[in-house]
């Protein structure tokens, strides 16, 4: 499945299946390893949950997620190769600022695939690039055929869900103790205005 | 299991099981279920998961997870009544700043649970109260025994920190603007200083 420039990301059960692209099928499975969480897929078990994955090509400059899409939530992509800048109009700026920028082994999209809820950042290919796609479908039927790879499969997502949890939570520490610093600055700066 | 003030939690194995007390765990059941998920918990189900939880007994000024903990990351609570104060020792300051107030349904501990990172936040009881509490090792035989549910309860506790990283990425963008805004005013001041 190939998406061209200025196209926004959708996962169509026409794109062929990532297991037809052996080399790929197994960089994806090695990439959907989370070693640091509570259970781990075995090798088998990754081919197992790339069988019910898809192949997407992108060109540079696609949307893959675009924030706030409450119609196109029905995927995630895992990253097999390209830059991807993840994007938010931060505080109601009308310009997107990138807030990171992930590469291969990155999962993108599996918060809103989960919880349905509206996409929460937009993710903007930054380089032509290729993702293993995981339909709610496929990921329904993964757990019905094969619950306990799917079981393993949700602790890692989980797993990453909560590191970038995490990650927000030290930035957001910064900003508060950095908000607090120009609020003391202001006040200083006032009161010897007034002098 | 009772905590008595003072103390950290922990979840021993000896904590009575919470399917002793069935009013609580028809309760326990009903909180457990996300519906709002991509899969959802039956009732049947959450029964289910409620057979593998320990009832844990708090009092007021229990710390219930403590930030940075490494050792007790074993265990995740599902709150059946009482209020805790969800705390951080935002930018490194030396008390802790409340985040969030959670009460009954609410679910704290998962992360560290399925990730085995330190605990990101300190909980602590401001009320007397109970907790269905899941160990990490629960959780494993869940999976052995019963994937599908596991699967959906995974797919809640992804959803729940989803949630929750959704609600930080909008405190981190009111905090971003608002620093863009205390930095224009110091600009502004120093420069009517210089005049």
């Amino acid at each position: 499945m190939d998406l061209p420039p200025g196209t926004d990301a959708h996962l169509e059960s026409s794109a062929p299946p990532l297991a037809d692209f052996a080399a790929l099928a197994v960089r994806a499975a090695q990439l959907l390893r989370t070693p640091q969480a509570l259970v781990n897929l075995s090798p088998a078990e990754a081919t197992c949950v790339v069988e019910h994955m898809r192949l997407v090509h992108f060109a540079k400059g696609v949307t893959l997620l675009r924030e706030g899409d409450r119609t196109r939530v029905d995927f995630m992509l895992l990253l097999l190769d390209g830059d991807v800048s993840v994007e938010t109009s931060a505080g109601g700026a009308s310009d997107a600022v990138s807030i990171a920028v992930v590469g291969p082994g990155s999962v993108i999209g599996e918060m809103a695939l989960l919880d349905g809820a509206p996409r929460s950042t937009s993710c903007i290919a930054l380089s032509p690039g290729r993702a293993a796609g995981l339909s709610s479908k496929e990921l329904e039927r993964l757990i019905e055929s094969h619950p306990q790879v799917a079981a393993k499969l949700l602790v890692g997502l989980a797993s990453r869900i909560a590191d970038r949890l995490r990650g927000l939570g030290e930035q957001l520490q910064m900003y508060a103790k950095l908000s607090l610093d120009l609020q003391a600055e202001v006040a200083r700066l006032r009161a010897s205005a007034r002098r």
